[in-house]
């Protein structure tokens, strides 16, 4: 078997950017430019909990990265690097290499080298563990505290695809292969929209992603800002590739379906011209589903003005 | 059972310093000193791997923190916060409190706070991530390639008790009560010579620490810095509660015995009275075991000056 230091070695040590030290030291080295704050964020993937044993390594590799990019999209902050600990029960050459490419694709593509980690044996199942850091100008932050009444509720892409592809994959939704064909990409690879995220900071008030559900994530920033929120089911971006499911699991998708790693966001309604503009130059998908107002949950209204749903639900992993 | 939320809240969200955004928001935010550069590294202790299953969860709570720490002592860093990532398979909540205090004193202790984490639930055994950020004058960070031929080969500290320790607890050694109540705090409560390191950055060249054994840590300096190292074993500071162990299990103990979160470290001869001086101020044990010389490997030589043993020798992840 390899050492700890030739299985790093091997996958993952690409060098850094000539401006950092990447790995093989006690710790990583970079800068934060003049004026900006550390964003750091750090999530656990466990086998069987957060991923399948038989999960394609290379998405798995993509996936690991990218729910941590999106926490720093939540912030409105721009990647700067990551560590990587991963803990194996065998070596498998093959899933290391798939892994590795998974990852680095990513990292390369979001502008955030790898430039740390600790690889060990695992007893049991497969465990990553991922910090991400960013930077963000320490006064721009997307805080979830920060929504204010009156101001639109905004999303990025679209939402629901991921719960219904789980949920296909799962056994728990008749399969569709053309739906699920269209909805996997979601779950598996998904893309958080790091440019449109970045420009965001000092133009929207509070942000965070969809990891948990649109209803359970939003009430975070209802709770922190100490307001409510309305929303018109009609205005949300659901995946057009779900046609043909049945609309109840469609409507629990979109309002509580986790794993979506796109951005709910409050900004000014002064501010809708900016954020256009800034979807624009990003080409990032986004839609206006409703407004923050007095009151500390979410309302949610059919074309009708029925009220169809309130308060929160989502994903909750003690539960 | 608890929410994610709710586990974080309840046992890992002190309050962060008023400077810095602590846990409950996507990312921890703060700021690192103007002319520094951020430290960062990531450790992964998995159950029955790293710790037994029975290990006391204050002292595991320490020991995860400490571990990391010591990779920013070793870089010549000072803390600045610190993420957690911790994965259950039952919510234990004696254990939780137990762990979180053990954390927690020596993150109060090292000015480390707690600012970000996750919290998940495993289907086997504990998994704990943790990722310490530390700042450092980008010019003076302690690099393993920056030994020097002629530097003083330096460790801080004792060696030898976390292997003695540790063979007593796994039965590799006839346990004596004596000898095992004074090994044992540096097994499971290492502190890393924090203060001392800090200081260090701009004086010393290279540094590491010695958790994977002295010959086989120096290694590392050794190989990035092209050099050789001849030490002295008579000069090495044996962890004085050892007296009346083999002296052949001491010997393997302090040369090739992991777990040690002290420094070893190479600096010039001229700065030896500087070191004297950093090491008073800190109240840091400090001990010359060798110089750095023209090679490629650690030589160690006994009194009469013959030589014991050559090479790296340690403990090894996946072996």
């Amino acid at each position: 078997m390899e050492s700890e230091f030739g299985l790093i070695g091997r996958y993952f040590s690409r060098p850094a950017p000539a401006d950092m030290l990447g790995v093989g030291d006690d710790c990583a080295l970079f800068s934060v430019k003049p004026g900006f704050q550390l964003a750091t964020s750090t999530d656990l993937l466990i086998e069987g909990r957060h991923f399948l044993s038989d999960a394609d390594p290379q998405a798995l590799g993509h996936k690991a990265l990218a729910v941590n990019l999106s926490d720093l999209a939540a912030m409105g902050a721009s990647p700067l690097a990551c560590l990587l600990g991963i803990s194996l029960p065998v070596v498998d050459h093959k899933w290391l290499t798939a892994f590795s490419e998974g990852f680095y694709d990513l990292a390369d593509k979001a502008g955030c080298p790898l430039v740390g980690g600790d690889t060990t044996r695992s007893n049991t199942g497969i465990v990553i563990s991922v910090t991400v850091m960013g930077q963000v100008r320490a006064e721009q932050a997307l805080r979830r505290s920060a929504a204010q009444i009156g101001d639109d509720v905004w999303v990025t892409g679209t939402l629901g695809a991921p719960d219904i592809a789980l949920r296909m994959l799962q056994g728990r939704l008749p399969v569709d292969q053309v739906i699920l064909a269209a909805a996997q990409p979601s779950l598996e690879r998904p893309e958080p929209p790091l440019a449109f995220a970045a420009g965001l900071a000092g133009v929207a008030n509070a942000a965070l992603d969809i990891s948990d559900g649109l209803l359970q994530d939003l009430g975070h920033i209802l709770q922190s800002s100490h307001c409510g929120a309305q929303l018109q089911y009609p205005a949300m971006p659901v995946h057009p590739g779900l046609k043909g499911v049945d609309p109840a699991a469609i409507q629990a998708a979109v309002l509580a379906g986790g794993d979506v790693y796109q951005l709910c966001f409050t900004a000014l309604p002064g501010r809708r011209e900016a954020i256009q503009a800034l979807a624009s130059q990003t080409a990032t998908q986004i839609t206006r589903i409703g407004t923050i107002v007095q009151g500390s949950d979410a309302q949610v209204f059919n074309a009708q003005g029925a009220l169809i749903q309130s308060g929160s639900a989502g994903f909750d992993h003690f539960s």
